[in-house]
């Protein structure tokens, strides 16, 4: 039977017999016996195993590099060594798998982008290994938040022919050869079809159905965006409640920032301390910040006017009727509100179709969840549920009733006031880890000129 | 604040001044009262509302038809009506939206093939409520699953330059117009992508890091198969394990199997009743028998031999190296064993390059398990991590090394022997639920024609 190295470390005390299979990550060799750090990913922490030169296998020691494949079965006992409670004496070793002498993961600093060449091998490495343990980790934990909140799990359709937001660069999905414009009737689906950019138009008929949905699934832009931001493919997180209105809308996305930076605290402490010791010093205390700060609630008008009144300087030009930029959003959060920050109540102009016109008529029910480091972390909006109002927007933003008569259908039989939002899952641990690039934090990053793997 | 009607129904005991929201299923008028049965999706039974005729907004009654979203306020009082614990005594009822005559879910029957063409209304029936709510809970506990065992959860890509199979008809992805083989050097990745066949290889470079990891996402095939069984859109589920070999592997997807009929059985019990009434009245007995029987193993070849010699007349051949259809699954599974069958060991012609070749050189560690009713509900084996093997196996079946660098590089790099499966999400609901057609237990399917919503 294998032990994971995590349960090993865990162990409250001595045991016999253990069990370890893993992969070098370095060798010591003194005087009659040798050091190995054996790694399995089960954890950040290695195991070290001590083998005297009289255990079955020694011969083979020179081959135990890094890199390499091995099974060492042996006891666990207490380490004389500093930082370490448990140690493996080892009782027989085994080479699995040699590690060629190219390994290109050998003990010294390398830079994330060479890393990123080598995509496959990276997760070996204690950064790497640490990111995708925490993706896993938060990914389940998103699931809980929802399913625990009686949320039903939906899965959107990837491949669509309608555009949620009526504009967005999308993939073309084909099976055509040669002139993909020419006869679009005789494609796969009969028509022209694209890779999903949201879920929440379909999510939309589940929550008039289910009444609180989530989505969690990839989701697509064919951006020609180079930025430390922006990624082709990436996963996206999208409730959908009916019977909720703007306020229900922010209280829910509130509490679901603040549950996964607390879950961070709680079930990722290992990697966390990684991440604080080599690429963000202040990701705990951001995380605490979060946790612990009410939300300030703001509306759009107001913001704009602390920020014309900050006397800040700003790159990007701040006025009503401008988005927000990354730097404003941060400034909300960092310097002025020094909080989480939720701005809401957007002018009509520079938002979708679907979002709920106000009694103002000039501005619709969207908020925009802010935290420090990041800016934007979720973006959403109460839905227009009157049928008149939202063919209104339509003919505003030149789109065609009979390409959504499904969508306005929901309108027609037992509309209620329904209320959602979006939040990218590696924004997400962008904020959670400190990762500063998103392409850090996917398995494989999608980007323009870049499908490797 | 909102009670679901779930929790409303769970009560211990009476409570006052509830407050359900949802949808109206149906409205009986009597002298000077109505009932009302309100359902918000929340779980299969409705609530009944008595509603007097002195209650507040009972002038509106008459257009409290079915599927109309209504707010009713009241008391939870015991019901004296059978097969029904509690019912709710109005004491204010609020028409939110209407359904306009045309609603097309009114109570009366309708073909399964009649409701694929409301996509957007049928999870607003009971069937289709039960079957999404079932997805939800199912795709919780497949998480629940892995991540129990330490299992880490992988994103895989989406878009992909290479084809996990060698071969599987797939989805162009681009953002050319025009004729998209002229120059594919100029297409968003620099080179011609594709959707996902299935996310094992770069599944493989993970658990060759982190030791044992799943995915859990889409993937794709573009075969212009209509059948019952097939989609071009599904879900798959896919573990990868090193340091593990075949047994390993049977154990495991053994175990997944089990575990799943066992969450279904335990915490689907009243959508699982709606499924044995109008769905598949031996759904039921299926499961509990899959959860009780042992799993039978057996190698292909006596697989074949008791086919042959069964003196069962099958439609398709019976022969050493064709694949089993089907009905040989069926027949396998339901007739001779009467257990679930675990078959390994197939020839090695008809299975992926990427499959270990075992000591008898013309038989791979491929398997596959079977359930009554279903057949395959999961395909895997143990991969070749020899490189030399692995590299002849590239060059039988005609594949290019530089394709493939990467994963070659796992077994040049600490290579261990390592296992996994693939298991569709969408067959194994239809073998949980008992539904005929996958077009049935997605929300929305994708098949040649279709792609509406």
């Amino acid at each position: 039977m294998r032990t994971l190295v995590k349960h090993a470390l865990a162990a409250a005390e001595p045991q016999k017999n253990l069990t370890i299979k893993g992969w070098v990550r370095t060798r010591r060799d003194s005087k009659g016996f040798s050091f190995l750090e054996v790694n399995d990913g089960s954890c950040l922490t290695s195991l070290q195993a001590v083998v005297d030169a009289n255990t079955p296998g020694y011969a083979d020691i020179a081959r135990f590099t890094t890199g390499a494949a091995v099974v060492v079965e042996g006891d666990l006992v207490a380490s004389p060594a500093a930082g370490q409670k448990w140690e493996l004496k080892a009782t027989r070793i085994e080479l699995v798998g040699e590690a060629d002498p190219t390994y290109p993961l050998q003990k010294k600093g390398h830079t994330m982008e060479f890393l990123r060449t080598i995509a496959h091998l990276r997760p070996r490495s204690n950064l790497f290994g640490a990111v995708f343990r925490t993706r896993s980790r938060l990914a389940f934990a998103v699931h809980q938040f929802f399913q625990e909140r009686d949320f039903v799990y939906v899965h959107t359709p990837i491949i669509t022919a309608s555009d949620c937001e009526g504009a967005g660069e999308m993939f073309r999905v084909t099976t055509l050869k040669g002139n993909i414009d020419e006869k679009p009737s005789t494609d796969f689906f009969g028509k022209p079809t694209f890779l999903t950019v949201s879920g929440q138009l379909e999510g939309e008929t589940f929550a008039c159905a289910l009444s609180n949905i989530y989505t969690f699934g990839p989701t697509f832009r064919a951006e020609n965006s180079n930025t430390a931001r922006h990624a082709a493919e990436f996963w996206m997180i999208e409730p959908e409640m009916a019977f909720c209105d703007l306020q229900g809308d922010m209280d829910l996305g509130e509490a679901f920032i603040k549950a996964m930076a607390k879950y961070m605290l709680e079930h990722c402490a290992e990697d966390l301390t990684l991440f604080a010791r080599f690429v963000d010093k202040g990701v705990q205390e951001r995380l605490r910040f979060v946790v612990e700060r009410p939300f300030q609630r703001v509306p759009y008008a107001q913001a704009i006017e602390i920020l014309k009144s900050s006397g800040h300087k700003f790159e990007y030009p701040v006025d009503y009727g401008l988005n927000l930029q990354s730097e404003h959003e941060r400034f909300l959060t960092e310097e002025h509100f020094k909080s989480p920050v939720t701005v809401f109540n957007y002018p009509r102009e520079i938002k979708p179709f679907y979002m709920r016109l106000n009694d103002d008529a000039k501005t619709v029910t969207a908020m925009d969840v802010l935290v420090p480091g990041i800016g934007e972390v979720i973006g959403g909006a109460q839905r227009e549920e009157r049928l008149d109002q939202l063919r209104d927007n339509m003919r505003c933003q030149k789109l065609r009733e009979e390409d959504y008569g499904w969508y306005l259908d929901l309108r027609r039989y037992g509309a209620v006031p329904h209320a959602g939002f979006g939040a990218g899952f590696e924004r997400l641990l962008m904020f959670l880890t400190g990762m500063a690039n998103i392409r850090d934090v996917i398995p494989f990053a999608r980007t323009p000129g870049n499908a490797e793997f």
